[in-house]
């Protein structure tokens, strides 16, 4: 249940008195995508290379969330074109599946493989951690991942948030405002009672420029352990934590 | 951790083996609204009768809820003017405030008061029975209440739910098609892979008619011990149970 600090807080430590909610970015921060899509994709396609079809996969999410946000708001009612990331993930696939010379794959398994998102592995630290934070915190995930892939995705690693909270219920992807303020009007606080808990200085970044906390949670082996990722500490977020065992260290929890 | 039936299956308990979630109703069902309300009452207004208080506070839900609705329909957007059950309970505590001439309420009071339904009691066989049934369906609510404020409830009493699903999220009340059919939508099944379970016919009905199966629970004393609900089987339910074990119980779980 203890974990080394790795980090401290960047200052602002007692502004943290009155949080309420912590909301978790979840791909690469709660779960490890490249572990788990790796490792299902060599299962699935025997001889394909497991972690440069993840990568692959992963790389073409934040373009088809673009597109979809760049349609609806081309659109009268704006929320009326929102895709669910389980059809994103399939759209991503195809074209995957296609750069990897894998065309002529039978579409059982290409939904079989689509839900490896639903049975992504919990980074070690993260049930523990998140389990002292509940005691303390509303706990929930704010992640573009939709409700039902979230749900199986806790249900199969034991994450136990408080609430599911995604895209889906506010009909727009991170970093989009609606997102970020969504949680504070859902849980009826001012945004400075939410913290956002993610591995992605952006997505910190478009948190606070809402008024949200923000805690980093250092995830240096996010793309494979042969890609280490940057992991430094940046100023403005709130707390810098090595896992989520640490943050709870940091949150006194 | 047993619970004797009060009922048996109305049938269709082979249809049952392919069930995948359940999705339950929550004022009535889980918790008991009648004796929080009637004693949060009591607290915060002194020499209020608290049952009548809470009956009444109750018999506002229906007809605010049909209001918005029709308002809804009648406009373009269809979902713009959506109103969480926090603010449809604060209006209708205004006016329940006047009829029982509690008419210098302290703002504060009030809004202590209206979140009493965030902290309603469970049933005494509802944590015991959703742990039981969770271990082999998604258990989710499927209910009028917003999303924080079930969150809430669930957190105070420790309901073990695999999410929150609530009207906020399909921006329409029950009995409208789009929550039923909403909940499997969420977890890409078909809705007859989803049952409903809940203490009232005509939230069942409404289930059934959109796929679902259905599971009635006996919630005789909802209204209070002094006006006994009936709770006779009604044939076209999947399941009738005495309480939430009970359904565990019909359920093999």
């Amino acid at each position: 249940m203890t974990a080394a600090l790795a980090g401290s807080a960047q200052g602002g430590r007692a502004e943290l008195s009155d949080l309420k909610v912590i909301a978790f970015d979840v791909f690469g921060t709660v779960v490890d995508w490249h572990t788990g899509i790796a490792a299902e994709a060599e299962r699935l396609l025997p001889g394909v290379d497991g972690s440069a079809f993840a990568l692959a996969w992963r790389a073409g999410y934040q373009p088809a969330m673009k597109s979809v946000m760049e349609r609806m708001a081309g659109e009268a009612g704006h929320s009326g074109g929102f895709t669910l990331l389980d059809e994103l993930h399939m759209s991503i696939l195809e074209r995957v599946l296609h750069d990897f010379g894998q065309t002529d794959i039978d579409p059982a398994i290409k939904r079989e493989l689509n839900r490896a998102w639903h049975r992504l592995p919990a980074w070690p630290d993260a049930v523990a951690g998140l389990t002292r934070l509940k005691k303390k915190y509303i706990i929930c995930t704010l992640s573009n991942g939709n409700i039902g892939l979230l749900t199986e995705m806790a249900k199969g690693a034991g994450l136990p948030w408080d609430c599911v909270l995604s895209a889906e219920v506010f009909k727009a992807y991170k970093p989009d405002p609606r997102t970020y303020l969504g949680v504070a009007a859902v849980f009826d606080v001012a945004p400075g009672h939410v913290m956002l808990a993610a591995a992605h200085h952006d997505d910190l970044a478009a948190a606070r420029a809402c008024g949200l906390k923000t805690g980093y949670i250092e995830r240096p082996s996010e793309f494979g352990g042969a890609r280490p990722k940057d992991v430094s500490p940046q100023p403005d977020n709130s707390l810098h934590a090595r896992d989520i065992g640490a943050l709870a260290d940091l949150l006194g929890c």
